[in-house]
């Protein structure tokens, strides 16, 4: 199973895919979707439609997980957040990719056991589940396989319980 | 010149679509874009890009004008609002429409002359402008119609002082 994950943002949407073979975790890729600040919204939000719908055609993935909007985010924040957001659910419903969405607490608990964990630890324990050399750069990718790795254990729990 | 105003919304975006001839302005349509709460938010927003599409497809507007979104909503509202805004800000990109955003305070000083005016007031200043037997209902189809007319207004303006 292909599991893709994505941190939504309008500057910067952080995703990760990991392949699942035999309850095992694996990374494929990672990396960010970037869009420039002196752009026109618009455009930032085609360049992330289209960067992800080039994703979902290389990497094909079974399922998609996508981060809730922290609530303690300002107003401002969550709206331009929501924005990117639209454009990832999109490109995925258009993919026909199933989706779930993880809060930031149930995805710092899924991966550290802690649903206050920090940053550090969350990409201290990305790097470990994933058997990887080197911490994934930058944040945003990390976060995105975060996200993936929440989804795999969430699916392992909900086989075990079924 | 043909403008096309959006009040977007995830449950209903209104969207009035005006013809301006001679400093003249007329109603083309006018009307809303519903979705349902029981269907999953992906497909509601492909929904929204869809109809979208369509009515970009049919109507071929010249300009489109957006409503910003309203700073004293509640954050909730915010980002489902932002998801819907950013499916129309794609759509909108891809048909390579120029697009201005307006804020409700000047949405309703451009309409009704006072940026405190409550919703009657806008919709019956949009039935007196556009000389309508009717007040346009639903009440989202008539704010899409007040968004194209502000644009209206602000592009006479702008024209005036150059």
């Amino acid at each position: 199973m292909r599991i893709l994950g994505l941190d939504p943002g309008t500057a910067t949407t952080g995703y990760g895919i990991i392949d699942v073979v035999e309850g095992e975790p694996s990374v494929v890729a990672y990396g960010v979707i970037r869009t420039e600040p002196q752009q026109a919204m618009a455009q930032r939000l085609q360049i992330i439609y289209r960067a992800l719908c080039e994703l979902l055609d290389e990497y094909r993935p079974d399922a998609a997980a996508i981060e809730e909007v922290f609530f303690g985010r300002n107003i401002t924040t969550a709206i331009t957040v929501g924005q990117a957001r639209g454009v990832l659910l999109l490109a995925l419903a258009n993919a026909g990719v199933p989706i779930e969405e993880y809060s930031p607490p149930k995805i710092k608990d899924a991966v550290t056991g802690y649903g206050k964990a920090d940053k550090h630890q969350v990409q201290l324990m990305v790097r470990n589940l994933l058997h990887l050399e080197e911490t994934p750069r930058p944040d945003d990718a990390a976060d995105g396989l975060a996200v993936a790795l929440t989804h795999f254990q969430h699916q392992r729990y909900s086989s075990l319980l079924s």
